[in-house]
């Protein structure tokens, strides 16, 4: 039999539970936020890739000729789409646009630890607002999610200004500032002296470069390393609107999450301000997460001149790290109530009372195998059952049946109201 | 700007607010029976679709040569995917396996009404058991759905065995009893005396077209109709399993929603007794949704040999339908509380108040453009907030805040505290 393509993921029920309860924290967080589910098409035009990301990204889709000839591509991302849906929204929905998706994405890369061909990304982003109290929310709900998966002790969000480096490079003649970036970029892994010897290569002199490297080195909280950063690089804008959004991260308790880390500006050229990165905390795996302020995009895209915030998380790195912390959830199945018959003459019975339960809400599962009794109670067993309930001959005169408690094995005979009522509390105890 | 490629769509966040609904019904019913969610990868090897459906599906396929050479395709339907991880779960997972899933699919074939080139799919099947009891449950599953979401009175569910046509044309010497059936499969937009001919045509005498005929018109209650199958057909295993059927469906309370009829017999070969469909009953539209039982298909697939029983709905008739039906959800958004605040001051206690809210399961959102509250209001009202709470100078110094419910207009002066209880209560109504 065929297996899945290389890079490619089947979920059977087990993974699948435990991934379901990881997206749905995902999703729920900026749902609170007011942040609004939107979905975009799977396969989409390969042009409107280039424009953003350039020949490198292009080179790993899924591209191919449709039957109809057109050069399309499975998207690799979903910016550029957005920033289409964007255009459209924006002329009839007041704004701020606070959107979310989560969407199945493809690259043709080699699949190694955390990265596969086939993966799954959260995006979250406000459009319509160049407000640092949007950097300051957009950070709140990246922090609200490491919380609400219980990474508060394993992940540290990096934030910076791309203009903080900017305004040391531009008056010193660099023009290439975004490759300088890449190369700084590179600092984590490489460590200082051949990102260094990269730099004293591009024709950065001496002292700028021990400049980049204090500036880089001013890591920490971010009200106290801002007044750091000026005493090198002077107050500017950036520096500005980094010390307000440490204020504002305080009143969103989160500030113990995030980090001033001058360092980060990520290897995308398009953001403008604004540039975080979540990184776990050993520093032993790729980005969690990455995002920043990035308000020309929508208009190169060629949308309107609209400003934008926001950040993408894989799910691939994400599992990675949650199994590292132990808080990836359990990878079993479970169900409330096995419905089991001890005679067939109970099944009619039997799938009524199913019914019943379902109608409140609980998971109920009935023989549809003919089995014997101990049959149905080894499934029951194997299937993690909260609950068994046993029809018989006497159920269907005395409309009593018997409650197995599959937890504490206690069993005892009741009518089948009392049942009912039972097991209502128990779905309400969050069963 | 680009626009989506023909025949894929994008949903914003009013669209995608309705449609998230309709989706969390059709997931939420089998799981309530047991059902468990799985995912299978979007892209797979071209050859595993050539096994079950022939070339006629294969040439409808998004299918390209990646970048490693290997002929794959974005995958038209779940079955042979779905098929591989039984093969695997079937060894250490307890049978029966209920399983669903809700996928995007690919077909390239000209969009048209109800049907567009990618959709999604929702697939519930179980798998492991042939008994009768496994095609009542899968069939109250499918009537759970229409009933959920408001089409009990718009949808049937049209049933029948594909053995009570194969037993009248295998002794006439018929072979080739799938293009019979495809044949008649026409009967509904086509009429009888076009069908007539074609399989006069095929070699079928008078005598078998009017035996078809009178078998194909017995549509009705399935209990009553089968014994006028059995009239003219006599009694068999199909005839037998659907009486029982018919009575199982009245324990499910689902049998107003079935009704036999004997002319439906699916395009696909691969149905090995049970069939049905679900259709509009103006017959306007293509088939709701599709299944049966296909006892042999995993092990053509490369399988174990597991007999299975299940159906797939699509969401582009669906949403056709439900429109028509006027239940199709309404496309609007909606917010829990927006937090706006009188005076600048006032920002942090917003905020924190805001998160206290958030925490209480509301969805709750904060002013992020440092808009006057005039402008706050104006969002509030267009974004259909259920209440807001204004915050100013005041707040700060006597935790109090104005609350206003944006049903009725009425705005009362509260402390915090209150107004925290206020909408916990609210949001405990289901707001």
């Amino acid at each position: 039999m065929s297996r899945p393509l290389k890079g490619f993921r089947e979920f059977p029920p087990e993974v699948m539970a435990a991934r379901r309860r990881v997206v749905d924290v995902l999703t729920s967080v900026p749902a609170r936020f007011g942040y609004r589910e939107i979905d975009v098409p799977s396969v989409e035009p390969l042009e409107i890739f280039r424009l953003k990301s350039g020949d490198e990204v292009v080179d790993q889709t899924f591209s191919f000729r449709d039957k109809g000839g057109r050069e399309v591509t499975l998207i690799p991302e979903t910016t550029p789409s957005v920033a289409r849906a964007v255009a459209s929204a924006s002329r009839s929905s007041p704004l701020p646009l606070r959107w979310y998706s989560f969407t199945r994405l493809w690259r043709y890369e080699d699949p190694q630890a955390g990265r596969t061909r086939e993966f799954f990304q959260l995006n979250v982003d406000a459009f319509g607002t160049g407000d640092v109290k949007a950097d300051a929310e957009i950070l709140a709900v990246a922090a609200g999610i490491l919380r609400a998966l219980g990474l508060e002790g394993d992940v540290r969000i990096h934030i910076s200004d791309r203009r903080l480096l900017d305004g040391v490079l531009a008056p010193a003649g660099v023009g290439d500032v975004p490759a300088v970036c890449r190369v700084l970029d590179k600092m984590d892994k490489a460590g200082w002296d051949p990102v260094r010897e990269m730099l004293i290569s591009m024709g950065l002199d001496d002292e700028l470069c021990e400049t980049l490297r204090t500036l880089t080195g001013f890591v920490g909280d971010l009200r106290d390393r801002i007044s750091d950063v000026e005493s090198v690089i002077g107050e500017s804008d950036a520096t500005r609107r980094l010390r307000i959004l440490g204020e504002m991260l305080e009143w969103y308790s989160v500030e113990g999450l995030c980090r001033l880390d001058p360092g980060v500006v990520r290897g995308l050229d398009y953001y403008t301000s604004l540039v975080f990165e979540g990184h776990d905390t050993r520093r032993e795996m790729r980005a969690l997460f990455g995002g920043g302020r990035y308000d020309s995009l929508v208009s190169l895209l060629g949308g309107p001149d609209i400003p934008a915030v926001g950040f993408a998380m894989g799910d691939v790195v994400l599992e990675r790290l949650m199994r590292r912390a132990g808080t990836w959830p359990g990878e079993r199945v479970g169900t409330d109530c096995v419905v089991a018959v001890a005679d067939g003459s109970a099944y009619a019975l039997a799938v009524r009372f199913a019914s019943r339960l379902r109608e409140m809400g609980l998971v109920s599962e009935l023989d549809i195998m003919s089995r014997s009794l101990a049959k149905q109670m080894r499934y029951a067993d194997r299937m993690n059952a909260r609950w068994t309930v046993i029809l018989g001959r006497t159920s269907v005169e005395e409309g009593r049946a018997t409650l197995r408690d599959m937890r504490s094995g206690e069993q005892v005979d009741l009518p089948l109201d009392e049942i009912y009522a039972r097991l209502g509390t128990g779905a309400a105890q969050g069963q």
